[in-house]
């Protein structure tokens, strides 16, 4: 997360697409400031509940539209012109959650797409990637097909995977924007 | 190299095993500081004169200590019991110089299984890799090879690539030390 939070800075508007317990929420929230605002997406209640109590027990509910509807939508939520400068996906299912509720390939590509034409110049999305099941494994092979398909003068698009590490390990991707 | 220098500080010990024409070894010497030392290594003498030349042009050459040899025996030169914070490979060929002299698969591959134990704990070693020529190509599967049987215990291995970019873009490995 550390290399995303360079990207936002005080009153910027940003996306977390997978809000889950809220842990990604509540930073992006602490890094785009009082005068900042976080949009933060789930399709389950719990994860929206979830989210929504940690950020109030850290102060950090005003800056933060929960919205309870899949990331798919996320340009409908948006303010008209407004240009995030960083939108986050953590994918897979919620962690304390039903396992068998996962981010699904169709819905996670069409919102990267979406979010790849939304994002300001100079803007970061950054995807977590878990292939360590079924759903997972392919949303991950999509993603990676899609991106490797992205134009190379808009985009840098870095992969990242642990090498070393057995079961599967999170890989991560960032894609900023060069043009 | 920002996530590098990230790894140095004032009075480290650092090692570039691959000078080329200086600019690596440059910034490592800017982030370890007066008090600092790097080691710098080239099989060749036109990139010694360089990195020389724009260390003095920095005033920077007497952190550093230049070495006409190759990486591989980079243990020889260190201070009994010093353990370097960092230590970057940039492999391949010089860019200025002869595209026939580039670095070895087997020497690069001894060498970094030696930096491996010196390193400190919370080091790192950084590795470019350049897969755009033969040598190249052998060089970084091999390295990719031996890095995927790294004790995850001890090491995290994070390997970069810029998935949409053509002709063989730089790929970046970091292996940093956790025990």
């Amino acid at each position: 997360m550390k290399i995303t939070l360079e990207y936002i800075g005080e009153g910027d508007t940003v996306i977390d697409a997978t809000a889950g317990n809220g842990h990604d929420t509540l930073l992006l929230a602490e890094a785009a400031g009082e005068s900042g605002k976080v949009i933060a997406f789930d399709i389950q209640e719990t994860a929206i509940e979830h989210t929504k109590a940690l950020l109030q027990e850290h102060g950090m509910l005003d800056r933060v539209k929960l919205v309870k509807d899949s990331h798919e939508h996320l340009e409908k939520y948006l303010d008209k012109g407004s240009r995030p400068s960083a939108v986050i996906f953590n994918l897979g299912y919620l962690p304390t959650g039903d396992k068998s509720i996962t981010t699904k390939a169709d819905t996670t590509i069409s919102s990267i797409v979406t979010a790849s034409k939304l994002i300001k110049l100079g803007g970061i999305i950054t995807l977590v990637l878990y292939s360590g099941h079924e759903e997972g494994k392919q949303e991950k092979e999509r993603i990676l097909d899609l991106l490797g398909q992205f134009s190379p003068r808009e985009f840098h698009v870095a992969y990242t995977s642990m090498i070393n590490q057995p079961n599967n390990p999170p890989e991560i991707v960032w894609i900023t924007r060069k043009k």
